[in-house]
């Protein structure tokens, strides 16, 4: 980019924030009713609207293909009929969710008899910074709205098209429902010096959620003076303690890793109690192998199965989203306390065990944004815990943690009504 | 500084981090009872130790007095019996408080029999940075042990003997109770350089809760890499409505700005609907004038009293923490609300009407952590919120927002508990 282009880039950015910040103001004020009508008619929008959408589509395709993107970048890229109706079926969820903007989180009454309460309000502007996948412009662009946001959408330029044409619905929505068209807005520009004024933005946007990989989170992360709802990265383990039932760790340690390898719940290390390393590792490990994943493990796995490879320091670091999975065998439920707090992200993990004790001592010290007895870690997502659909998941401790809903989305005021009081 | 000192500091301030980090460990895992007890018996040390406390803080008096600190500094770094006695008493009502930590904030059952639960857990590790008040020591690091985080303190340097002198009787506390004596650290050096250090420590602190004037916040807004809990400034309003009465005007509005000139609630700008702009306006002013308040007017204001000041636009801004007022009178409460929007500081407004349709569009449209019908803007305070003693006030919309106290100072986690499930 030239000075030229930086200028106008910025202003362009400013007057959307200017324009989300009042936007917000109104949507603050605005009845669930008006947020959930403009979602239904944009879902709507988004079925009458298929063929633009899909023809915006075909056109963000053929650029992609004709730059050579891989193929995973490509299917995240390409919508289909079947993806658009999920499209519109999501922001008729969303509609559905509970309003939390207005909701009492507490109410009570002071000795001097101030009524006191603690209100959810929004947030204000969220700004949404994502890659591929155009639907992450009506999911983000619904979540932000039923929560009483306004949205600024900046996402991949090879999906530029696309999510123009599927703004253009939201818009259609927000209109049939009177509320302001800047409520929900994209960055009009490809220039890659967008993101960077986005991040420096503080007057105008009040969190940032950043989607994609780790390099755009890397990014982010060194470059946002707004706070942000992210995870770097979900390095999640499953220990399979020395009680725990051979046929549950079987079951939980196999979906675990390989029901979806590419999502971030996925485990990536499997610690297994050096007591249950002759009964029960080679089973698992034999599991694993035998459903396409390849094993990476200590001496210990490796002797179980010879077609384990040897795992380096490294594995434990990695985030595979593959199926790969790193093996290591511990000395009971504080070591692998131990090798979680060293290695992990604070982002999911699970124990197995028969034992009450154990379980629950894993479950108060390992410091992660969820953690499981019994369970699969791919249970970590907003629509499993049961809050509906979620913008991302945080590793964050600060306001958000885990799943980010709608409800993560607000902030609260607190509201005094008194009677003339005043303080002593 | 030079180069060495700086690597000397940040070796040191790097240390302090990862001792703070291993003190959080244990004491997110520390029972209630050995938190309050190691807080009764730091209450006893301070007791015990009044002499030493008072020798330490003289010679900080003599060192600000011979450099000439301005008289209000001087009382702010003063310790005598009676603040001595009250630090004591702070620590032991901590004690008393509700420990916010391993509290269920909500647990429901998913219909695959997952048995799910929020938890409040510990934020970690909270640094604190603060000018002239040594008692600042005792609270904050009786707050973050409350709460079962570690403390890193940052005290001015003018009262580093009075800090060091109470730091060692929270110490005793904390031996007595067998908890880390990492858990409250005070940075060991007057090095200017320390503060930026520790503003960049990501890795090692999870807030920054600075405390002191304006410039001290404005140099850790702009440095910090670190979230904060903070407020820049409080311009508190005060509009007084068009259907409000006069005598609870007079009341609230007084105490409002007079109670106590110099804390963040107090109220800065007065805002008269011109509904009653010859009625209470001139009442309202005379009992300002009155009690010895300066006031800075409009052009209606200065009709109202000749010993009114002509208000400048830079009063509309200014945090006045002292015997001064800017009034105006306005069209209504939306004109107030305008008012407060563009020069508030989204800390505490009030209005004062008997108009219950006024009141709720102004506790509904003010963008503020508090809103108060008919009520003082002094009671903006922790305590008053019966929430026990605070460590700030935050402006920020997320995670603390307003007072912040013991459970402003957790987390929580999503501790989940099954019998084999894995996702479908």
């Amino acid at each position: 980019m030239n000075a030229t282009t930086s200028a106008t880039t910025e202003d362009l950015m400013i007057e959307l924030g200017r324009n989300a910040r009042a936007a917000a103001r109104v949507l603050a004020q605005s009845p669930s009713e008006a947020k959930n009508r403009a979602l239904a008619a944009a879902a709507a929008a988004v079925r009458a609207g298929r063929q633009s959408i899909l023809a915006a589509n075909a056109q963000d395709m053929a650029a992609a293909q004709s730059k050579g993107l891989a193929k995973a970048l490509l299917d995240r890229l390409m919508l289909d009929d079947k993806r658009v109706e999920a499209m519109a079926k999501g922001l008729e969820e969303v509609a559905l969710l509970p309003d939390p903007v207005g909701q009492e989180m507490a109410r009570w009454m002071r000795p001097n008899g101030l009524d006191s309460a603690r209100v959810r309000v929004p947030l204000g502007v969220i700004g949404i910074i994502y890659e591929s996948r155009p639907n992450v412009t009506a999911d983000a662009g619904a979540l932000c709205l039923k929560s009483g946001n306004a949205a600024i959408l900046r996402g991949g330029s090879e999906s530029f098209h696309s999510s123009g044409a599927i703004l253009a619905c939201l818009q259609q929505g927000l209109a049939a429902a009177g509320l302001p068209a800047s409520s929900i807005q994209m960055v009009p520009t490809a220039d890659r010096a967008a993101v960077g004024v986005m991040l420096r933005m503080t007057e105008y946007i009040d969190v940032i959620v950043p989607r994609g990989g780790r390099s755009l989170i890397e990014r982010v992360l060194a470059e946002s003076r707004i706070p942000l709802f992210q995870h770097l990265e979900g390095i999640c383990h499953t220990y399979v303690d020395g009680a725990a039932d051979l046929d549950m760790a079987r079951r939980v340690v196999l979906n675990a890793k390989m029901r979806r390898t590419g999502i971030c719940g996925a485990t990536e290390t499997l610690l297994v109690d050096q007591r249950v390393a002759a009964t029960h590792l080679p089973v698992l490990v034999k599991d694993l192998l035998e459903a396409g994943c390849e094993v990476r493990g200590d001496a210990a796995t490796q002797a179980a199965d010879e077609r384990v490879a040897p795992v380096l320091e490294e594995d434990w670091h990695t985030e595979y989203l593959d199926a790969i999975i790193a093996v290591k065998v511990v000395n009971g439920v504080d070591a692998a306390i131990e090798h979680i707090e060293r290695y992990g992200s604070h982002h999911t993990e699970a124990i197995i065990t028969d034992d009450a004790a154990a379980a629950a001592h894993f479950l108060g010290a390992v410091d992660s944004a969820i953690v499981l007895h019994n369970a699969s870690t791919q249970f970590a997502d907003g629509g499993e815990f049961g809050m509906g659909a979620e913008i991302g998941i945080s590793t964050g401790k600060l306001h958000a943690r885990g799943p980010v809903g709608v409800e993560q989305l607000t902030s609260f005021k607190y509201v005094v009504r008194g009677s003339g009081q005043v303080r002593p």
